[in-house]
């Protein structure tokens, strides 16, 4: 099944499940992101582990869509707490409805996620990826705080930096591609090898992500957020221990910080080598992702996850 | 087993399950309410059910403990929606914490109560209780909504009161009391009853809830927040129903209101028969429940059952 198929079942399931309309208000802050575009990047590998593992992908929509509406969550409880106001190119629903409706709707959106997941048949599986679900929500709201907490302070470790990605992001994608194995029935050391490709790519993914940040094109939002709202980057981690004078950190984070202060920072970055440090990185973990995925039978699934993966630190947006 | 003993299991369960430590904010402001006493009411009915159908209450506890967590992460968001700057006696979160480790609070919260819940040994039971949590998680959020746009309108009707808080408070009562009966292994006409129990219960007390803003002592916030906040409660819709002169709909939801106007107000309820009016409602609501237990076999847990309705419409807070 190609990923494009794929995506559209996943539209058409988000469709379905989301069959609520009353009270009005409160479903259409729920229905405005969901419904906005998005890669489905997760929904999409979680079916794709599905079927490279020899099963149905159609078997694992009800946790695809599940996964998407707790990113969807995350995004607007997050969102919020970033005081990120544009989100795929439009505004971000705290924005459009205010933010205690935006408050009310990600709550609802990651109720229905528990709810759509539970619609999987077998009881024990049912289960089983119930819990992670849940234990994975715990765990990105721990890295969501870390993120915030490090806004705080002046320089952070790269490994504390990368356990904070990992909770925050990357978690997400190893569950997808964990769960989606298990749900199609995959032996163990075929689910424990799409676990460690969920997780690198989603290492991979993040710190990309930063790079795009900065280097982008149309990704949604305006270029240099992150450098506007001080997040600790890897580009910044990078700079801050390559660099001697620290005059440039009197731009970043700095509110209403102008275009022009902002594109000083970009080039700051380029020109000591941040940007060029964050892609090798995040192509290293590309690497180790498709690497895990050796032990797999050829099949067209498997030769997706590996273009997700090249996708992944090609992308543009 | 009494209530005592159900109480103190619960709150060891709490503490057990609640073992996160890191990031340090973010479970202090996660452990925060469910460490401020509280009434433990819905665990309580929920292992009481589970007894009352002839099973073992401590088979209930991962249940209990995850409606004890929505319970809060509701309370703690609302909190933030409703701008109650109490809770059980001390700052509500989100002021002790700030709005947005509030948000994430409750987040965390809630992605813990289905890790919690997941501890159900039996996969079918599990599964359902999950889902059936999820579906009530989405109601009360559908509740929420009403409530917080009703506070918008001068009139509501009461079927209308009446949607709301069986959405944002029955709903759980309900769901405690047939939950712990599924757990129990009840009979699907026990199961039914208890849920019926459940659902008059939750009705009574919220009805009795909102009699207590206005008559209660010591409940853990100002009294007449109701008020203050322009609530539609079944005091307000009886008293614009009966009053001719709507004079003191100036004084309701005033921003600032004195103590000398919120007192005006509550006078003028108390003369027009509308907190007598509310108080017989919850009444009527308590004796449904009573009734509905009629077809359990007699037992202590029955009889706490019984107890605990009754005590909903007479406390005073």
């Amino acid at each position: 099944m190609d990923i494009v198929e794929i995506r559209e079942a996943v539209d058409k399931a988000i469709e379905n499940y989301l069959y609520e309309k009353e009270p009005p208000r409160l479903y259409e802050a729920v229905k405005y992101l969901p419904f906005a575009g998005g890669k489905r990047l997760r929904p999409i590998i979680a079916c794709l582990a599905c079927e490279a593992v020899g099963s149905d992908f159609t078997k694992a929509i009800p946790f695809a869509v599940a996964l998407e509406l707790i990113h969807t969550f995350t995004l607007v409880h997050d969102d919020i707490m970033d005081k990120d106001e544009e989100r795929r190119g439009k505004p971000s629903v705290h924005v459009k409805f205010g933010e205690d409706a935006a408050i009310l709707a990600g709550d609802a959106l990651f109720a229905k996620a528990f709810e759509v997941a539970s619609n999987l048949r077998e009881a024990e599986t049912a289960k089983k990826i119930l819990r992670n679900l849940a234990i994975m929500a715990k765990e990105i709201c721990e890295g969501q705080e870390m993120d915030v907490s490090f806004e705080e302070m002046e320089y952070i470790e790269e490994n504390q930096f990368l356990e904070m990605i990992e909770k925050k992001t990357a978690k997400m994608f190893e569950h997808a591609a964990m769960g989606g194995a298990i749900i199609g029935g995959g032996k163990k050391e075929e689910i424990e090898a799409l676990q460690k490709y969920g997780l690198n790519l989603g290492m991979a993914f993040q710190i990309w992500d930063d790079c795009l940040d900065v280097i982008g094109k149309d990704i949604g939002k305006p270029v240099g957020s992150d450098i506007r709202e001080g997040k600790k980057t890897l580009l910044y981690i990078y700079a801050y221990k390559r660099s001697e004078s620290k005059e440039w950190l009197k731009y970043y984070g700095k509110e209403g910080a102008s275009d022009e202060e902002v594109q000083k920072i970009i080039k700051f970055f380029e020109e000591i080598g941040a940007i060029e440090y964050a892609k090798k990185k995040a192509r290293e973990y590309s690497k180790k992702a498709i690497d895990a995925l050796e032990i797999l039978p050829e099949s067209g699934a498997k030769k997706e996850l590996i273009e997700i993966a090249e996708f992944a630190i090609e992308r543009e947006k």
